[in-house]
């Protein structure tokens, strides 16, 4: 393998302008930049709809400015590389999204993201008179207890809030019903990650996090935080059992429930691997008599060229099944 | 980063069976595998349409059985690990897929591939009394010069090849029509790749290829075939205009050209490099005067954890534009 860092870049400094731009050009005309700020808006909006503004830091690609067109987000705010948006550029793109109907923001549950989200919350409703609320993603039962559920982090579970989201806000006339659906669609979601390497900071080379040759760490969050344990790589089965084994006891998810099944790829694993842990995924389900309405197995959170994947599972009723079957169309995320 | 081979598996030995077990799974029932070989089919196929076949060494993935569904191929025969899929199962899918109006098969032009597609058509013709065609997809511009371009290999211009060709035989009602379009496809579309770290065989945890810390190979094959030159690892502007000036000049591309753009992730490259080169490949595309049509820009086809892109055009008119843009479903390539 290569060397930590071996990228193709131009200027490591400008690595987010110039992925921004590539990303609007890669949208064919769907989406375009703001001229002043690192942020991204659907060109094709609506006259009058609840908005839906996500953002987040970059370097996660497609997450989250990948997801911004029809049935997805109105917007995007991107931060620096791992680094939250400052809340100009969040108070910018929640402007020219906002049509009237209030502004649903929705992202990760980062320490940096809450507090420049709800700053520019502040500034939305205090200066503009712009209705704002939000919801925080908290999916990785792995970065706290169920009873700190608020400490959790967002992760994979972030596409499908994003997606039930978009679609709620597509169809749905008030911010309340909107932050309502969001709301359900977060409590509904699980994930856990296991790291089988790192990957490196576009801007420096730097590996995240530390690994031995020999081993993964099972719930390490995006950026290398502490997982549950560390331990030897051992296999695929083995492994998928340790994640679903917290995961379904986290909600907890039992016979009879109807779920959405993600396996999202850190940045380097193979489809390989993910399939190979998909049915093993599906064993477990099956075995625990819980059906699965849809599957989706690709790239869409990733922490650079890290390898490693996460287990997401959603819990579905009528309500959450409709928007999330709903079409989508975005770079990173399109589905009949 | 992880040494070579660093992967998720159960036993190396079975990764192609376990693999295709999962991928049905992911398929959420519209797909199924037939009972004795290692090929899949869609379950909703129409009582009557000319049926595509498409199939090649597993390993690729997505690449080529995440690509069965609607307005995609109706089947995979999938080989083991960068090998041609016997001609067995070629033979049992394209039985299966038959709905009374000839079997297209379509795939990478690789010796392997050739033999065994070949024999398998013989047998349908003669035992079967199936009429079959054949088109070879030859988009990789590095591998022979243009006088010779039934000596280049597939790479990433399956996709569009498929996605074409996929749309064209559910609205198509003759084979021959159906070829017609898939050719005129494969003659239209370039591609070429740049290696920048290579990955490993699952079985064995071996690297396809050796490539320095500080080297990349403009035009590397797949599997490690020799490529156009290696040179050390430049900007990513710099390798997009090397790039760039062999695939425009093949057609050649020229102004007033429409164009369909896709950059594919090898395996390992992070979307935000690749959204770096799509900006210069804009730049170029716009100097030149050739319009972009449509952009994709993900993981299609991959060599395992292999790092480094591909860049696909593929030149438009009308009617390829029209295949091209009908929506799809398939676990590995959807659109609205």
């Amino acid at each position: 393998m290569a060397r930590p860092g071996k990228k193709m870049l131009n200027d490591p400094k400008k690595v987010v302008a110039e992925m921004i731009e590539g990303l609007v050009l890669a949208n064919d005309g769907r989406i375009a930049k703001l001229p002043h700020h690192n942020a991204i808006v659907r060109t094709d909006l609506p006259d009058s709809k609840v908005a839906l503004l996500i953002g987040g830091g970059s370097g996660h690609e497609p997450l989250f400015h990948g997801f911004v067109g029809r049935n997805m987000g109105d917007g995007a705010a991107c931060g620096q590389v791992f680094a939250a948006p400052s809340p100009d550029i969040i108070v910018a793109a929640a402007k020219t999204v906002h049509r009237g109907k209030g502004v649903l923001f929705l992202y990760g549950n980062y320490a940096g993201d809450n507090m420049n989200f709800d700053m520019a919350a502040e500034i939305l409703q205090e200066d503009e008179d712009i209705e704002v609320r939000t919801v925080r993603i908290t999916d990785d039962v792995a970065a706290a207890p169920p009873e700190r559920v608020h400490d959790r982090r967002g992760i994979a579970g972030d596409v499908y809030a994003i997606k039930v989201t978009g679609g709620a806000a597509a169809e749905l006339d008030s911010l309340a019903e909107v932050e309502r659906v969001a709301r359900k669609a977060v409590a509904n979601i699980r994930s856990m990650a296991v790291a089988v390497s790192a990957g490196s900071i576009p801007e420096t080379g730097k590996l995240t996090f530390e690994l031995a040759d020999d081993e993964i760490e099972i719930g390490m969050g995006a950026h290398g935080e502490a997982g549950v344990h560390r331990q030897k790589l051992t296999t695929a089965d083995s492994i998928a059992d340790q994640m679903m084994d917290k995961i379904l006891a986290d909600l907890p998810f039992g016979r009879g429930d109807e779920v959405a099944l993600m396996i999202n790829n850190l940045g380097a694993t193979t489809m390989m691997e993910m399939l190979i842990v998909n049915r093993r995924v599906r064993q477990i389900l099956d075995r625990e008599g819980i059906r699965v309405h849809r599957s989706d197995v690709g790239t869409w959170v990733t922490t650079q060229e890290m390898a490693g994947l996460s287990i997401t599972l959603m819990k579905l009723d009528e309500e959450l099944k409709h928007y999330l079957d709903l079409p989508a169309e975005s770079l990173g995320y399109s589905r009949m």
